[in-house]
């Protein structure tokens, strides 16, 4: 038996529905193998889609303040927001232009944004936000001042309807089209880490170590930040 | 003297306003390296963000409908809209936790979303979709029919404001931190093509052409994007 989220007008996926999931390990996977969430809300009418750096610790997202803090400073109760993570995956070339197409993984979550004030809530995320990337980091770091907590505004949102939207296949053209004369495939995409940049003024004797190792040269962001997950959700 | 998009309150950027900019030159350096956008609306208070390709002509984007075009469909004015599109360029692992960050490039862009429905605008939008990206391709593909132009929602929105932030440097500690020995550097993040992958059921003879060519193996996605812009661009 999966967990999964509720199906409700809001998640319900519409067009190509044989695409999309709600079960919590699919729409996890594809939230934990990214690092840069797309957050929708409203202030006054007007709606803000901000990219920003997200982390999850089981069905609850958080996220760095931005313009969002303004608002919810002012709202006891939070507001709806919705959190999108996508992966594109890959160019799809068909034969028509309505066939063309990309393979991707996106989840989009619907909850209420709250900021995060509790000081051992807020303690825990600022300590989660260095671990689930960087597991073992953050007793390394020079410590956290009053002063820097402050100014970091958290916000926290419980997951609570989501979906996931998968493609992941070939060229799918009308039947008839097959013979057309014109090239069509895949062009496979694929996020990955460089080399290593170290800043010029390490200490002595500073190395890499093994926090870094997870992130090596050439191997896929989303990979890494899946390993970097389990590391982290398995330690606790 | 270079164009710009004009600064409210809404674009304004706030936090680390120093990496934000308003020209043209800029936002659409930013739009045109990528394919991916997501899209704030709000549907009865409720805000989405949706994954979506997007493509521009001069000022105005477009993407394809989702959800959004069942609202758009009874909205004869439109509906406020925030197309964003980012790039995440590098981990920045800081001595401290204040001080971790991410190289990006970001374009938020503000307007009124509109559901295309003049046939010439549309019919010229839907060419448009193919030869941004895959200039000279349209001619060569199965011909679109009425029925899938019909089943077809494209959007479109002028940008109104707009602003791009870019964060594109090494580590930033405080001066006091930079003794503390732990590993601090950037880890670069790049986003790849990988081996066009042909449909099984190609017909005989038929090639990848020069148009696939700007989509070569190792390329990065977003100079390949840019290269295909430029070229669509300069044939106008």
């Amino acid at each position: 038996m999966t967990d999964s989220y509720p199906v409700t007008a809001r998640n319900r996926v519409r067009r190509a529905h044989e695409r999309g999931s709600y079960d919590h390990a699919s729409v996890h996977a594809v939230l934990d193998a990214g690092m840069l969430a797309h957050v929708a809300y409203v202030i006054d009418g007007q709606p803000f889609c901000t990219p920003t750096l997200h982390w999850r610790e089981g069905d609850v997202l958080y996220w760095h303040g931005s313009s969002a803090s303004r608002m919810l400073r002012s709202l006891k109760d939070g507001a709806r927001a919705c959190v999108t993570v996508s992966h594109l995956d890959g160019l799809v070339l068909a034969r028509s232009g309505f066939n063309h197409s990309v393979n991707y993984r996106s989840a989009m979550c619907f909850g209420t944004a709250r900021l995060v004030d509790d000081p051992d809530e807020k303690a825990r995320a600022l300590t989660g936000v260095i671990e689930r990337f960087y597991k073992g980091r953050d007793e390394a770091l020079r410590p956290i001042t009053a002063k820097e907590t402050k100014a970091t505004a958290v916000i926290a949102m419980r997951i609570e309807e989501a979906s996931a939207k998968v493609r992941a296949k070939g060229v799918a053209d009308d039947e008839e089209d097959y013979g057309h004369p014109v090239w069509a495939g895949v062009i496979p995409v694929r996020t990955v880490l460089g080399t290593a940049e170290p800043c010029p003024r390490l200490a002595d004797g500073v190395t890499t170590g093994a926090l870094v190792d997870l992130y090596t040269e050439g191997k896929r962001l989303d990979s890494a930040l899946t390993a970097a997950m389990s590391f982290y959700e398995g330690a606790e």
